[in-house]
Order: C-alpha cells, then sequence, then structure tokens
C-alpha cells in the first residue's frame, strides 16, 4: 500500500520565535481529506559527551511544558544556516565550558513525528578540553557529571525522563 | 539555583484536534519575564512487542511532519480517561492484531520537553496471542517483524528514525 499524503492544502497559524503551527489538508490513501496539525521546528543538537573519567556530563534544566526539572545531555537548537557539527560544538561549549575537539555523528531522529517536524542530530564527543561555560543570560541550568553505574540506575529508576537522553544513554551503556 | 519558572500569564492561541499551543509569560530566575510556546499533547504510548519467534513487532506509516514514511514500534494517543495499560494493549492489538496477555512498564519520558507537555509510555509485551489487526478507517499502516540482528543493523545504519522506537530497540538490544 502507498502511504503518501500530498498536501492539498496549507495554513500558517501561528509564527512564532521556536515553532510555527500549521494545518495541510492530506490527501489520505483511501482518497479522502484529512487534517493534519504540524508543529515546525527548525531542529537541534544533542550531546552524549564523556570526560577523560569516562563520565557522562550532563545538565539539569527547568522545563516549563513539563513543569518540572529535566536532567538531560547538553542540547540546543540550531541557528539559522548553522550545520549541526558546529551548532553541538557550540552548544556544549555554552551549557557546560567543554570544548570538543571531535565529534562523531551517531543517529538524527524525529522526537515526535506525529505532530512536529523537529529533527535532534546526536553527536557523540569524547575527546573534551576543560573551558567556561556561558550559557544565554536567559538561560539557566546546572551542569553534572555522572558515571556509567550511576547513569544505569538513574536509567532503572526511572529519573531519566527525556527522550534524546535516554537514546544517548541507552547507546553508551549497551 | 532555582530553577523554576512560575507562570505570570497563559494565552491559549490555538484549540485542535491533537494538540492545542499556548504562549505562557514565566519569571525566570533572574527575575526577568520571558514568554514560552508551548504545545499540549495528552500523551501516549508505545509498545515493544516481541513475538514467540524473539522478533519485534513494527509498523510503517507515513508521517506528514517529516513527509515521509517512518519505521516505528506500534504507538497510539491515549484516549481522555484511558489508562496507559489499557492503551497500550488497545493499540497493539488495533495496528498489529497481536494481543498483549501481559504487559510490563518500561519508561516514560517527554519526547520534546522544550515545546511540548506530550509523555510517552512505553511498555514492554512479551506474551502475544494472535489476532486480526483493525486500524481506524483513516488510519494507514504496514505491519513487520524483525530479528534482533536485523534491529541492529538498521540502527547502525540510521534506519530507526523515530525516538521511541530508538529507546525501546536500544533498551532491547542493549
Amino acid at each position: 500500500m502507498d502511504l503518501n499524503e500530498p498536501t492539498k492544502n496549507s495554513n500558517t497559524i501561528f509564527s512564532g520565535r521556536i515553532i510555527n503551527l500549521r494545518i495541510d489538508d492530506v490527501v489520505l490513501p483511501n482518497g479522502k481529506v484529512a487534517k493534519r496539525e504540524i508543529v515546525e521546528h527548525g531542529g537541534g543538537v544533542s550531546i552524549l559527551a564523556i570526560n577523560k573519567d569516562g563520565k557522562i556530563i550532563m545538565v539539569k534544566q527547568y522545563r516549563k511544558p513539563a513543569e518540572k526539572v529535566l536532567l538531560e545531555i547538553p542540547a540546543g537548537k540550531l541557528n539559522i544556516g548553522e550545520k549541526p557539527d558546529e551548532c553541538a560544538k557550540r552548544e556544549l561549549m555554552e551549557e557546560t565550558g567543554y570544548i570538543a575537539k571531535e565529534l562523531k555523528h551517531l543517529f538524527s531522529f524525529y522526537p515526535s513525528p506525529g505532530f512536529s517536524t523537529e529533527v535532534l542530530h546526536l553527536y557523540l564527543a569524547n575527546d573534551l578540553e576543560k573551558g567556561t561555560p556561558h550559557t544565554d543570560p536567559d538561560e539557566f541550568l546546572n551542569v553534572y557529571e555522572y558515571s556509567v553505574d550511576e547513569i544505569k540506575e538513574m536509567i532503572e529508576n526511572g529519573l531519566i525522563e527525556d527522550a534524546k537522553t535516554l537514546i544517548a544513554l541507552l547507546y553508551y551503556i549497551k
């Protein structure tokens, strides 16, 4: 069965700073027309950064949609025209102070492909030099480092609640 | 540092079938006020379902935001008032025809906590009985079964592009 859903019509409802919202009328495989609510997002990167002691660099950050602080790997949005690997180096430096001399691309994935265009590129960084973090003036986060055993225990106990972080950590401990 | 971001004001921009959009004015730790664009989503479930041969049940589905067919584990949205484990049984049955006699909750996570309230509950189902799938009239998907070796190869080759599916598969092969 051909699963494609060509667009018949598209309406932008909202244009924001981080996301836009549009409604597409699409043609289903059975010929019927259906509406798709689509959040447009410019995408971003996340970094599985391992320090010289084999510990994983993580950040705690308040996430308003979740109304709580989440423990995550460093991550951030792509600037317009920015290459993902440059973005990964920049975000790691800004959020944690670590300079990654080399990055390896692991996966790219859609966090919520049912309604969002967001793609996240995950990088592995394990040749790190310590510099000084300089977060955006309106960005607030705390930096932590965890051993593989601590990570395993946190995953087991449901303390890792962020999808990109679960992907990175499950990949690393596998 | 206290990372909380209390809400000063909240405006609903759009109320849809799958998502709502609201803009919150929040108070940052430095006392400044910032805007947060927040997509409200009722959450859902996904199911890591293993058949009697140890193969993993997967579905291919067109994802309009990605403009392509993605290979995913079975998943679906929670109906209002529905318990996640009941939703997991229902979605697995509807999408693949498999009846899960027992489910084990693995993780719950936020796919996109930067802008979306969506929470996904991941279940493991490995005592399956074969029934008949009955997808929604406007839902189109194809069902596949993959061995662990095939899964490993697909992950390695970047063919798994859906976050919840990467989480489930990396957990299973670890």
